[in-house]
């Protein structure tokens, strides 16, 4: 693997609102420039199956002020593996139990501007209980066949990026 | 469909280096609470063929401090469709001329904190022209087999959120 292109001259972090931003100066191609990005905590996302459908969520997302179509996820909290945060964030958001689960490796939303990292899931679950859901989310739950996946994402109804990224990781697991 | 949940109460905008953050006071649930989200340019991510194969990029992401595979994208320039962007970029960084272009749909990296969307293209190319990199990027290209790209979706080595919200797309599209 060759090395990196950039040489790091100097970093601080600055906070606004929920967000801490990196401001390196950098030198790429002989050249000194400013490098600015977002410094987020790691996720986890789930692509969990209960009696061969998919659980899948809609939940109104302000940024987008739109109704999405989504996968269960959120943040790894201190001292979890990814894993774990996996399984409880399904359970927290959607009640289900998780049987069985692998990983469908990790993937960065949007490495030119963040450091973000969410590690995807497939589960499998065979049981639902009730659901624990944080304080200002509004999000329902349902199962959807398959071939009804395909036709949301081929439609571009589906719009979530981690949910996206795991279909992809989950579609090319099949070749 | 129906309405947001949220109820907007004030909303200010302010700039921390290259990020534009918005924060606003909202009702939810009955709740009064802060929502601090990004706001970006919107962009437009390519998965474009040439022979049969893909064409795809190596590039070193400061912010996640390790070289991708990624495909190629962009901003959409002020004037511009997002279709007429994705031939500019495609053209910019890596020299391949589009034939034929088809949408895949837009996404949403992170609708939970950013307002982004990138719209998705597939492309066919048959001829490539010297290409014209911006200062500062540092990217090779090349093209790998369809096979080749299931394996490093499939083994987690590609990691690029648009990329494969692109190749989900572009897999259930054959459903």
């Amino acid at each position: 693997m060759k090395q990196s292109p950039f040489q790091t001259l100097s970093s601080k972090e600055e906070t606004l609102g929920r967000f801490k931003i990196i401001q390196d100066v950098v030198i790429v191609n002989n050249h000194k420039q400013p490098y600015d990005y977002l410094k987020i905590k790691a996720g986890v996302s789930i692509l969990a199956f209960y009696n061969n459908e998919i659980i899948i969520q809609r939940q109104f997302r302000y940024p987008v002020n739109s109704w999405q179509w989504e996968i269960p996820g959120g943040f790894i909290d201190l001292g979890e593996t990814p894993e774990q945060a996996a399984i409880r964030e399904l359970k927290e958001e959607t009640g289900y139990n998780v049987d069985e689960i692998t990983s469908l490796s990790s993937f960065h939303p949007s490495f030119g501007s963040t450091n973000e990292i969410i590690y995807l899931f497939l589960a499998k679950c065979s049981s639902q209980s009730d659901k624990n859901l944080e304080y200002g989310e509004v999000i329902e739950t349902q199962t959807i066949s398959i071939d009804k996946m395909h036709e949301l994402v081929k439609k571009g109804e589906f719009m979530h990026g981690a949910g996206l990224a795991a279909w992809a990781r989950y579609l090319s697991s099949k070749f």
